[in-house]
């Protein structure tokens, strides 16, 4: 069989991107990766939530594809059950599946005004309320796994697929300087301290930047 | 254990709350009901997508609370395995599971635009271009799945988790005058002659209309 495929978009704005890449990732998945340009019309419309198609992130697996972050987690999951992806413990497994499908529907507002910008730092950023209500919702999530499977990932010691869809907002909340408390600030330092997750935030900030006017419509 | 407890919003206006009644009535769970007004003031501003809460839909079995939609699917799918929730065939089921994702995230200017009002009709009902886009996709995802699987549902002979996550399109359809070809037509009636969705829209008929300016807000 042809070695996997991920599609992609920009390492530096794309948080689905990343979602997707590092759920393959977490997994063990040996992959290429395939980077549609953020000036391309299609994944720029897509970029900007005006389209109704979903070009990234897709994974093609032989004769399998699969797009949408949350179905890629649970394909992966299905062909890499060791990888331990979602928690053993139906209870946890399925607190596991609602918090990330909070994520996949929810939280507009946080990632509307404070769109993934690995790059970037604004120090001092204010937060608009909505956007505030959201962060402290996540704050909330996070505190309450941390304390019910006693970390250091959301659901205890390996990182699963809800690491993977919050691990966006972690780089949102060095961009844009949001204080946090002990536990969260650990649970941050420990996402970004993930090989995978060094590897992503090198090449984010080795991209060009040649779309400050798509940054600027955010 | 005690009996299940789904809970759920208004059965007129809650899109999400049919999609997981509809799933736990699929899965042949035996459950009870919970609803919560529309006008608590929580309920409505989650009905306005104004809150970052969870309260519907929101499923208790025994010690495991689950809110999310699709983690309610997908926990309903591992309990009920023989009800068929999600396709058998692993490329069928992440294409199953992608185009629940895709409604779970996406189509946001037709559920805005159209918001989900079972008793009400509007006939010649102008839609705005970018809810036409969503339409157009949806009747795009709706034709690849009829074609590749056989129909007479979304992934063939029984209806599955992907088939209650369209069911609230198949009423804004109704409601919106929406035109659509045979296949899809004919899709929609199938739908709609469900036992369990002339059972919903029983009960939405018979809802009080106590909350008009909600509807006027959307």
């Amino acid at each position: 069989m042809a070695k996997p495929v991920l599609t992609i978009s920009s390492k530096n704005y794309g948080a689905w991107s990343l979602r997707g890449w590092l759920m393959c990732k977490l997994a063990g998945l040996e992959f290429s990766e395939k980077i549609i340009p953020p000036d391309d019309p299609a994944m720029k419309a897509e970029m900007l939530l005006l389209s109704a198609s979903m070009l990234v992130p897709s994974l093609q697996h032989g004769g399998i594809k699969v797009w949408d972050t949350l179905a890629i987690g649970e394909y992966l999951s299905e062909i890499k059950p060791k990888a331990g992806l979602l928690p053993a413990d139906a209870k946890a497994r399925a607190h596991c599946r609602a918090i990330c499908g909070e994520m996949h529907s929810g939280f507009s507002s946080m990632r509307g005004s404070l769109p993934m910008n690995v790059k970037a730092r604004f120090p001092g950023f204010k937060i608009w309320s909505r956007a505030q209500a959201d962060i402290d919702r996540i704050v909330a999530i996070w505190r309450e796994c941390l304390s019910t499977y006693g970390g250091p990932f959301l659901f205890g010691e390996t990182p699963c697929l809800a690491d993977a869809m919050y691990a966006p907002v972690v780089t949102r909340f060095v961009t844009y300087d949001v204080s946090l408390d002990k536990a969260c600030t650990a649970y941050c330092k420990r996402i970004l301290e993930l090989p995978a997750m060094q590897e992503w935030i090198r090449s984010a900030k080795a991209e060009p930047d040649e779309i400050d006017e798509l940054d600027a419509e955010f």
